[in-house]
Order: C-alpha cells, then sequence, then structure tokens
C-alpha cells in the first residue's frame, strides 16, 4: 500500500534537511519526494510517496505536522484526487524502428522533446500504471536512461 | 542564474537525509528537487534546482560526489539538454468563464485533467518560461491552488 502525503512548508533553508532526518530517524522509506513552488514564493509543496499500511501513514503526518516550519499536512486516502508524475525517456532507435517509438509515444499521449539518429528523448505524464505499461512497451528498444520527478497530488473540486 | 545537479544515489534509507543535512549545513539554497524512480530499482536520481554562481555549483558538484551512496553526479552547464517541469493548477471558472480558461490551456498544450461547476485542473510541462507565461494567463481568473514537482533534466543525444 502506498500514501501520497503533502506538506505545504516555509521555504526556509533547512526544512528539507529536518524533514528528511525525520524520515531517516524513523526508518519511513520514502518512494518519490518532490518539493517544488507554490502560488506564494515563501511556501514550498512537499509531496512524499511513502509505502505502508495506515498506521506509517498516521505517523509520518503527525511528525510532519509537528515541525516548525510547516504550514498544512494533507493525506490523500479519503479524498478523490488527482496523481501526477513525469517521466523522461531516452530510448534507442534506428531509422527502421523510429516510426514504430513514435507511434507508441502517439498513442500514450507522449511528447517527443528530442530526436537524434540513435536515440530519442519522451515526456510523459500519468499515473504509475500508465507510466510502467509506457515502459514495458519501450524496453525492447533499449532504454538509455529514465528518470521521474516523483509524484504530486491534488484534490478534485467537489 | 540557476544550477540544474542531477545524482544517481543508492535507494536507501537515511541517504536523503545525508544530501539534505549538506546542503542545510553549507548554507546552499534548493529551488527545487525531484527524487524519482529510475531504470533501475535500487538507483534513485535528485534533481536539484541551486542559486548560484559557478563556485557554488562546484561545491555543490564536489559535496555530493564525497557521499557514499553518490553513484554519479552531473550538471549540465555545458550540456545541451531539456529541462522539464510538471504544474498542476486549480483555476476558479463559472459557466461564461470556462471557455476562455480552456482555450488557454488548448494553446499552450496543457491537459484537463479534472472539471467541476466551480474549477479546472490543468497540468502543464515545460520549462520554467513556459510555465511563468500560463500562470500568468491564469491568475486573472483566479488561482486556487497551484504545485510543481520541481524540474528533472535530461542531456540531448548527441
Amino acid at each position: 500500500m502506498r500514501h501520497v502525503i503533502s506538506a505545504l512548508v516555509r521555504n526556509k533553508p533547512g526544512v528539507l534537511a529536518r524533514v528528511a532526518g525525520l524520515f531517516s530517524a524513523r526508518g519511513f522509506n520514502i518512494e518519490s519526494l518532490a518539493v517544488g513552488e507554490t502560488e506564494d514564493p515563501d511556501v514550498s509543496r512537499m509531496t512524499v510517496v511513502v509505502p505502508g499500511d495506515d498506521a506509517i501513514l498516521e505517523q509520518v503526518r503527525k511528525q510532519l505536522s509537528k515541525l516548525v516550519d510547516t504550514i498544512r499536512v494533507q493525506d490523500f486516502r479519503d479524498t478523490p484526487c488527482v496523481v501526477r508524475d513525469l517521466m523522461l525517456v531516452k530510448v534507442k532507435t534506428t531509422s527502421a524502428k523510429r516510426t514504430e517509438v513514435c507511434t507508441i509515444a502517439e498513442v500514450f499521449g507522449a511528447n517527443i522533446l528530442d530526436m537524434a539518429e540513435k536515440a530519442v528523448i519522451l515526456e510523459l505524464t500519468g499515473d504509475q500504471d500508465k507510466l510502467a505499461r509506457f515502459v514495458k512497451m519501450l524496453n525492447p528498444f533499449g532504454i538509455v536512461e529514465m528518470m521521474r520527478t516523483g509524484r504530486v497530488a491534488m484534490a478534485r473540486t467537489e
């Protein structure tokens, strides 16, 4: 089981170290972490994905809430939400295989960011399942490099 | 000036705490941080964006390289690369304004992830400039919530 937890924190030096220290001291695993800007330049949002049961989620929530620079903690257990991750993937291509790779990209709604003789860079956003299926389709061509931003989540509007 | 630094690190508990501690102890600011999966399940990629001059970049590179769990550090100062960030933004809409918001989304190549009576959730990927221009166009409608994953970078193929 995986939980997505999102914390609004003050944009100050040392905040990330405190959050990371908290996770490390308690042995909480982190599957992905995204720290990015929000609508307020003084506030960052950290979105953490942690594997574990509801007890782990409760502990992480509580510990995060206790930090002085935390403004708000939100989990999405009971909230309808969109969860998205951005993946960049560099795939080997030859002139014979290029069209096939581009067709797969098109079907998945991926963007082609770079094309060279020997490889293309594709960009795809989506949930875990979609990204996994995309990687599976590209594997036979040869994946040179793959990276993901880590997930972010936003509650749907009621 | 901003630098994008990417580190491949072993996927172990405590690695993030060590990296964050290093930044905090030396007073390096972090503008964004993305920690996500790679093609190897035992390896994560951390992409850090740090403001500062070339001396700062050199220091960050060196310090990161010294950590035992670091496999490789890469900066993109002299490398042609693609840099992307994923943004989710919830925008207020009324039935009168909805079409206008959707047209802006279409022009920017944004995806509409959720639509309700009072708000829509849009998703856009791109570089800093594009995301900033998108936010500027949406501001007059009322931004309820905005979040970004933090940037990731990939070298173009030669």
